[in-house]
């Protein structure tokens, strides 16, 4: 891999960078442990590898904030460079990620750590039992070590902010206050007229499909996408994901049921979109944070962009449509291509986030920053959230949940510590559509190809070198996300209407 | 896994244990890399990786040379303990391994390192060209360092005494020049025996066997003699090997050609013989160095005890047969179990050590034994070697090499550093026999569970706790290999002599 240690960078950066480098192969090592954790190690192995991640775990940190590497860190700061520059941005995100972690006493993170494994452990028996109060006593121990967590960071406006800020830098309670109330009506107005329609047929979407064909015919879409398969793996896992050892090995997982291809799919559409965005970082990053997206919520944006405003168009499927029937004939000979995007297309209240639609998944997400953030300050008791979730969910969606396991306790993220990742995903659902309106203003690209080529340029090679707010700003003259051109996007997809 | 830090040592070897648990950790770690390397890593990862190992590599190297830790290991070793307890024994291995490492000076090491990747990347040139012309001169350097390294140890008998003791624990030129003679004319004598014997027809070993379900009876045969796939895999490289990620995670590899499938399963079997070791060692000993075989003869001599000794023996498929018949029944149901012994059991000079017969095998190192230690005592020259293998070979086998590929350059061993490791092979071959006279003085075990658990209460279990001619003076009452039982089980399988 070319990476830092050989690229033209500042030479005065040299020792700091090197230093870098180490750290990212250290997570690296990191990330491949934690690949082979969820896609081929034997079960007995569980707590053997728990013990090697924990080991590396304290040595990076160890690293991270070596004396002799922050003092590197404030030196290259003290460097003049041109404002617009790589080094400036390099040096913006080493000093923001270095004074989190200094802000930190060591033995609060080591604590914090061990609870976070203690919650979702606590949290995967809940789950198996279906039983949120298997897990309320563990996730109080651990919201409190939260809060003690966010109290280190007095300058934020709230503890929530403080958390926020942790997953999407700059992200404020105060942004969401402007994005959730119109997005949460738009929402409600679109899924009402929606639902007053008549729904689409996808019955043939739950026919046998054979697992080892769903699979081969994934891996034939990804590459036609642009997926670089040199340098990337597609496995099985229980819950798909992307991760990646640098920018030359980038990993997908989806899952298969046989009677849900769509599943499958949509699941690797969506991890390709991210793994393409690492794919297409530029190589002089190599080695360095700038390696990376520019946030969680651009990442999800790519993905979402890629899962639904691209991979549920006619102009995305009239590309693969004549394969995926050539691959399953009994199940799709008779069902016309329009009749498919219908299918895909289809709108319907359900329980579960994951496996939502795109107009219901976002009043799923506004559910969940509600409540979690009326649980980091204090003002709903972890007891009361399952009545909580419930009572919330049956106003948004009309239905009830029947259990913890398909309500509360459907998403491992604040069993494990997760509190204030949810809105990224919604701010990525949003920023897709702002870069959609941007980028392709003048109708969606007939291949993927055409857009691959389009974002790559515009977004992915920059990687992390912006921070978000003020990339959003260069690529679409706003710097906050805005719900307006996502419901745009949605009525027009969802009820025709004229853009 | 349970491991060091909570098992019952004697509590002042605490903090050393916990350094010694870290340290398996990061070799853990290492060893996940390297299997993700040859298993399922892209092409195009890599240089990355090569950096993400050597990252880890320094860090371990340094971890293992900290001062702090080797006044541990003095402190340790200043303690009154049981000669025969498992704390001496885990003093004794970390003394061993600190004295060892503290001789090498740290640029030494570096510089070696260095050369063996750069050798290890001219080999591979040249393999592929069969021209070893294009990596003489890489390994010339490389034996040079090699010789710099081997004078760091002065109290070694020779250069090659001091390589040889890196991977054979005592082992010497003296006990070399002692075991090879008579093994050398015993396999001589007994092979020109044998190919004056009409040779057994294996041609239904060559038609084409599915690559599948190849695969699918190795696993159902892996299992059946004992590996626990709860923590293990089994996978595909292009060399079968074997490592462990602690004694919770041993994974073995195996390789499928569709007109050979007794490489496929005689592969496994070698592999799943080391395997079984790993995994049937004392659990106390997880997360220190004694948590491995007793050497790395010992360690072959169960590989090849599985795989010849039992593996090829009508014990054995009395046992499995019957599945591999149901399995490929148009190339079997007519090759009656008698007829299949005889062919899996042909005696042939070829040219590729790993592919070789039990019998032709010993002749194949004692070349490399008798050309490495010319090579490292310098009393041939490197531009010399094809044309030394080729003359050498030809007399020992009757047959020349048409070309490097299958003569000098097709083991990795010596442009990877490896001068010394050879005589191992050998060695765990020859103690394979020794011990099959000693724990099965009545015959072969009728199944591999019987053999198994003989195996496991007389060897695995004791793991690295005995130096290897301790443990086989204990085994055997001989401190030394003796080629003697080794011919005898040889002429006896081959040519029906009586014990």
């Amino acid at each position: 891999m070319t990476d830092c240690r050989k690229q033209p960078w500042d030479p005065r950066l040299a020792p700091l960078l090197k230093r870098c480098a180490e750290i990212r192969d250290l997570n690296a090592a990191l990330a491949v442990l934690g690949w082979d954790q969820q896609v081929y190690m034997p079960s007995g192995a569980a707590a053997g590898r728990a013990q090697q991640l924990e080991t590396l775990t304290v040595i990076v940190h160890g690293k991270s904030t070596d004396p002799a590497y922050a003092d590197l860190v404030r030196e290259a700061a003290a460097m003049d460079f041109e404002p617009d520059s790589d080094e400036a941005a390099l040096v913006r995100r080493l000093e923001r990620d270095l004074r989190k972690k200094q802000a930190v006493p060591a033995e609060l993170a080591g604590r914090l750590a061990r609870q976070n494994g203690e919650t979702q452990a606590a949290w995967e028996a809940a789950y198996a039992a279906s039983d949120f109060r298997l897990c309320a006593d563990s996730l109080k121990k651990l919201l409190a070590l939260q809060r003690e967590y966010a109290d280190c960071f007095p300058e934020a406006g709230s503890r929530y902010d403080a958390m926020l800020d942790d997953y999407e830098e700059g992200l404020t309670s105060e942004t969401l206050d402007k994005i959730v109330p119109p997005l949460k009506q738009g929402l409600e107005t679109l899924l009402a007229e929606i639902m007053a329609k008549p729904a689409p047929d996808d019955s043939f979407l739950h026919l046998d499909y054979d697992a080892d064909a769903q699979l081969a015919f994934c891996r034939r879409l990804t590459e036609a996408m642009g997926f670089d398969y040199t340098h990337g793996r597609l496995d099985l896992s229980t819950h798909p994901f992307t991760t990646d050892f640098g920018l030359d090995d980038v990993r997908i997982t989806t899952r298969v049921r046989r009677n849900e291809p769509a599943n499958c799919i949509f699941s690797c559409i969506h991890e390709c979109g991210h793994a393409m965005y690492q794919q297409g970082i530029a190589r002089k990053y190599a080695g360095t944070p700038l390696s990376d997206g520019a946030s969680l919520a651009f990442h999800e944006s790519q993905s979402r962009f890629w899962e639904n405003i691209l991979g549920r168009s006619p102009e995305f499927w009239r590309n693969f449509y004549p394969d995926l029937v050539r691959t399953f004939p009994a199940n799709l000979k008779n069902v016309p291509l329009e009749a498919f995007l219908k299918a895909v297309n289809l709108v319907q209240p359900s329980f579960i986030r994951t496996e939502s639609d795109e107009v219901t998944y976002n009043l799923h997400i506004i559910l969940r920053v509600e409540l979690e953030q009326a649980l980091i300050e204090d003002k709903i008791s972890v007891d009361d959230l399952p009545a909580v979730w419930n009572d919330t969910f049956e106003r948004y969606f009309g239905i009830r949940p029947a259990n913890d396991r398909e309500g509360v306790l459907q998403d491992v993220h604040w069993y494990s510590g997760g509190v204030g990742y949810f809105p990224t995903y919604m701010l990525g659902n949003l920023i897709g559509a702002m870069l959609k309106e941007r980028l392709f203003a003048d109708g969606l690209p007939e291949t993927p190809h055409d857009a691959l080529s389009v974002l790559r340029d515009r977004i992915y090679r920059f990687g992390a070198k912006y921070a978000p707010s003020d990339f959003l700003r260069r690529l679409t003259g706003s710097a906050v996300p805005d719900p307006a051109p996502f419901l745009r996007y949605l009525r027009e997809k969802h009820l025709g209407e004229a853009k």
